[in-house]
């Protein structure tokens, strides 16, 4: 079995139907070094028993998913996603306070789609701006960085109406870095022809809060939400992408966060163990350490 | 039943079961004024009989569907798609001659995906580039224009590397526009957070071939190549696209390419009248004439 590189984490999206116990469990066991967990689970086993049992566990805590879902215009709706926006910053400054050091105050934000039976995408495209503006003070005081998430495009109508690493820088850019910044996912940003430069850009802008890796393979799943495969499975070129992002000196945990009904009909263990395989063939030789 | 708006034109994918002969009549029985047709039903057809029932139709021509699939490495199957891509303009030039007065020789290109276990998406992209270098003399000659054609980039790996605008105007600006242009296709490009600004650019370019209308909805389709619905019946801002493709002066017409089981499964005439219809209320309102 390979030694898990030093940088991985798994994110727990990957082993979806695990307990926080178990996901602590697997990735320990697995000699895995970080870990990112979800929202869900968290409060599935209490935010402060997920904390002591994440302390224990002596991994380091890479991001917290996922905050977001802010495209609805002003009324109950929007007021409701703000507030459980500040919950999850809270967790987030929680959580990496508990995690080993290294450990970073990440909350990434997958901001919505389009509010049922609009068509302004333009509009829901401000009212995320507008969401970051009014989050950005609560996330800097509780020392938390928001991690802006571009989706690929065709999840833009139902998941993020943010599609491309520009736009999300150009929604960071009136904020500190260290309070808002931006995840690069492979999956989603793959496919752009510029994503080379916009790479450097978030670098040079200090901006890239999180890295995060899989493969892209088609035919897409039927549910194309759940296409996303080990790194190296498919088709996205690692090591152009790896090397951008190392460029630019991130040297943070990179997850990998794999949703894909086949893997998580495996066993949570035997898919560390393939992810750490995974990692090691199609990431790590792409590492500047 | 709606009368159909004079730049309506009929895309033979639409009513994919048809033969031209079928495709032409119901085209002409529901009184629209333009159509374009497939190369696999005018080859089954034979392209002088194509050309002779189109000129007996009175229908313009707007589109011949569809050259590209030429990001092969060189060698034969390189060779085969140049090849097959110079028949395309040839058949292109001949229909839209046999066309009423109004016909526009307009080879659509759909540039093809990754090569089976390539990832090197640059380089599939450059030899786009190269291809229509290659073809372009043929193109000047026979007077046609080539449209490259942005996918949307859920299919950057399968079907064509070209996702945006931007790069297919790239590649079209080392030639005179009536060679090389684009197609405006609102299912492909409606995401992009540019894209007013980059239908601008084609039009100051001189570059738009052809303007190509179908909306979006979620969830996808299994097979998402089918997720092509009726204007209207999704999330497309029409007013914005077309508004923004009318100020750069285009008055050419305007096709419905509807890629999708239910509607194949539709009788052709009923899936003509209900194009005639969408077209009406989702897109016409917005035409400068």
């Amino acid at each position: 079995m390979t030694a898990p590189h030093p940088r991985l984490s798994i994110n727990q999206a990957t082993i979806k139907k695990t307990t926080v116990a178990e996901a602590l469990r697997v990735a320990t066991e697995a000699g895995v070094g970080a870990i990112g967990l979800w929202r869900e689970q968290v409060q599935d086993a209490g935010l402060d028993e997920s904390a002591r049992m994440l302390a224990d566990s002596g991994l380091r805590y890479s991001t917290h998913c996922r905050g977001g879902w802010f495209t609805a215009q002003e009324g109950p709706d929007r007021r409701a996603a703000i507030d459980d926006n500040r919950r999850a910053i809270d967790e987030t400054a929680v959580l990496a306070a508990a995690g080993a050091p290294g450990s970073r105050a990440v909350l990434v934000l997958v901001v919505g789609g389009l509010p049922t039976g609009s068509r302004d995408l333009v509009g829901a495209r401000q009212r995320v701006a507008d969401a970051v503006a009014e989050l950005a003070p609560h996330a800097a005081q509780a020392g938390v960085t928001l991690a802006l998430e571009p989706l690929h495009p065709m999840y833009a109508s139902d998941r993020s109406v943010l599609s491309t690493l520009d736009q999300a820088l150009d929604i960071a850019a009136p904020f500190d870095p260290t309070v808002v910044g931006v995840t690069v996912d492979t999956f989603h940003l793959w496919w752009d022809p510029d994503v080379t430069a916009k790479i450097e850009r978030a670098g040079r802008e200090g901006r890239i809060a999180t890295y995060q890796v899989c493969d892209w393979k088609t035919p897409l799943e039927a549910d194309n939400l759940l296409s996303r495969h080990y790194p190296g499975d498919g088709v996205i070129d690692f090591e152009a992408m790896t090397r951008a992002v190392e460029a630019t000196g991130y040297d943070g945990d990179i997850e990998v966060e794999l949703l894909n009904q086949a893997i998580w009909d495996t066993a949570p263990a035997l898919a560390v163990t393939r992810t750490i395989d995974a990692f090691d063939r199609a990431v790590a030789p792409f590492l500047a350490k």
